[in-house]
């Protein structure tokens, strides 16, 4: 056994690739899209990318398989008990794998193993303490503490986007209100730049109400003008860095860990997002983190979640984990 | 060596206890008035105390001596950084005592033993993951995760009170706005009640002015007038619930514990302010910690840091912390 094939099992799409003990993928990932209509034909079209991975990997002998699903995961059972974005209830996806495929099947909810892969192979490689917050359509994270991960005594812990952080505040689909998932996402960086639109200083061109006019004003849109320099886009981002400063100061100051890792689609802005939120976390987090506490890019990108899903089934086989 | 000595060490006043291996205070504390006026006479007056505490209890026969501050504490160099209500910058407490009483001593962090205090001999007794809320003057907490205290990469974790649960709200002393201490302590609470003075249905008698006007409405009155029924009382008893739930739900999100202890001052109000706290955590939080997560009042009280301090001691000496 040389590999281990990690999979990232989103609502969109499949991601597979072989990776070693180390951390390293091995190989350009096999990619196919969900079939998310039914849990049947979504349980049909894994198992076919599976089968074609495998076969595609072979000169990797992997031994085992890991996948990384968004939503509730319990791992004893390997079910996934509810997703948000997948088409399954309550569907023991890891011995049905495991059975069809013969060969252990581990499985990790996404935030956790995306924080695995940042704190074993990606930007935080060689520390302890590492919280992970993933800024995307949605907020997620994922706890590395005194060299593990931490999962909580339930399976549930790490849920960081749902933090209130504005008492009162906009409604959040969790049901509760003020959650920093309302203020630091792609839809909530949308919804300032669209604050923007029709004010000619910040939105000179009109681009802003174009693209809102066409239902195109999301997330990725808005950190593309902002790197390109649109005035109201920048705004936008300085706005979205406030509130990821009190996500940041949150995170240090009750974790006090060596590193925090944002990743996601929205933290690939990079140090335009980072930048201000560091400032606001070095002025008022409390001492000794507010000088220590270092705060980074996500290194893996959207490989983390396959790469950490491999890395925790290492452990399971190995007996580490 | 049948106890360790733990030692409260606070601004008011200093409480020493021979404690052992299980936790169990084998006598009544040894009390003795803070002498906080200058470091030379404050370490005088702690020396002193101590002298006595190890002649009052020799027939437990002390082999060590914990102490629990309050503020930054250097566990490595055994040293108080600083601290909020002790006259100590960067002193070398733990060696020299250690100098003058020929024995082990070891420092702790409050919240740290606190919890400590509270997982192993309290509250939390027998569970893995715990996590201690202390509402006082300020906010405090602790950290047991994974079956020990998790100090956080530079001794700076489970500063749970300066986390923010309102963006640009009342300025706190920590230099950020809106940390949960300004709406879930002591004197959140005597706010909360004041604001209910002047109103002939909820404060029928003029109570609460009366003691706003002797200077004496503080968060412990406002908890004796709520259990004796005061209309107004009660109802700032409920405002600060309606925080301590938003402060519940985020501890429960972000960690997934077996248990959140909820002590200090204000805590010793029980039901009346967990019950309604608790309800929100049901109402709000994510599955499965939504269910599952348990809130209890604080079994140590004021006991907590002493017991935890020589507990967290015990560990030292044995090499097992």
């Amino acid at each position: 056994m040389i590999s281990v094939l990690g999979v990232d099992v989103g609502g969109t799409k499949i991601a597979v690739g072989p990776v070693d003990r180390a951390g390293t993928q091995l190989a350009p990932p096999v990619v196919a899209l969900s079939q998310t209509s039914d849990e049947e034909s979504f349980l049909l079209g894994l198992e076919a990318v599976l089968r074609r991975a495998l076969k595609e990997f072979e000169r990797f002998e992997p031994g085992a398989i890991g996948l990384a699903c968004a939503g509730t995961v319990d791992r004893a059972r390997r079910e996934v008990v509810s997703s948000p974005n997948l088409p399954l209830v309550s569907v023991a996806l890891g011995p049905t794998l495991q059975e069809a495929l013969g060969m252990p099947v581990v499985l990790e909810n996404d935030g956790n193993a995306a924080v695995l892969g940042e704190a074993l192979a990606g930007a935080a490689a060689g520390l302890r303490n590492v919280v992970l917050l993933t800024l995307g359509t949605g907020v997620g994270g994922g706890l590395f503490i005194d060299g593990k991960l931490y999962r909580g005594a339930h399976g549930g812990a790490g849920e960081l986007g749902h933090t209130v952080v504005q008492m009162g505040g906009i409604p959040c689909r969790c049901g509760n209100r003020g959650c920093l998932e309302m203020y630091a996402s792609g839809p909530a960086l949308a919804r300032y730049a669209s604050s923007r639109a029709r004010d000619p200083e910040r939105d000179p061109n009109g681009t802003l109400i174009a693209l809102r006019e066409r239902g195109e004003l999301n997330g990725g849109v808005v950190s593309k003008l902002a790197r390109e320099g649109h005035p109201g886009a920048i705004e936008a981002v300085k706005q979205l860095a406030d509130w990821l400063g009190i996500g940041l100061v949150n995170i240090a100051n009750t974790f006090d860990p060596d590193m925090i890792v944002v990743g996601g689609g929205v933290g690939e802005l990079g140090e335009l997002l980072l930048r201000p939120a560091r400032e606001f976390l070095r002025r008022t987090a409390m001492p000794p983190g507010s000088e220590e506490v270092q705060v980074a890019a996500a290194k893996l990108g959207n490989r983390a979640g396959l790469v950490g899903a491999a890395l925790a089934t290492w452990e399971v086989v190995e007996g580490t984990g």
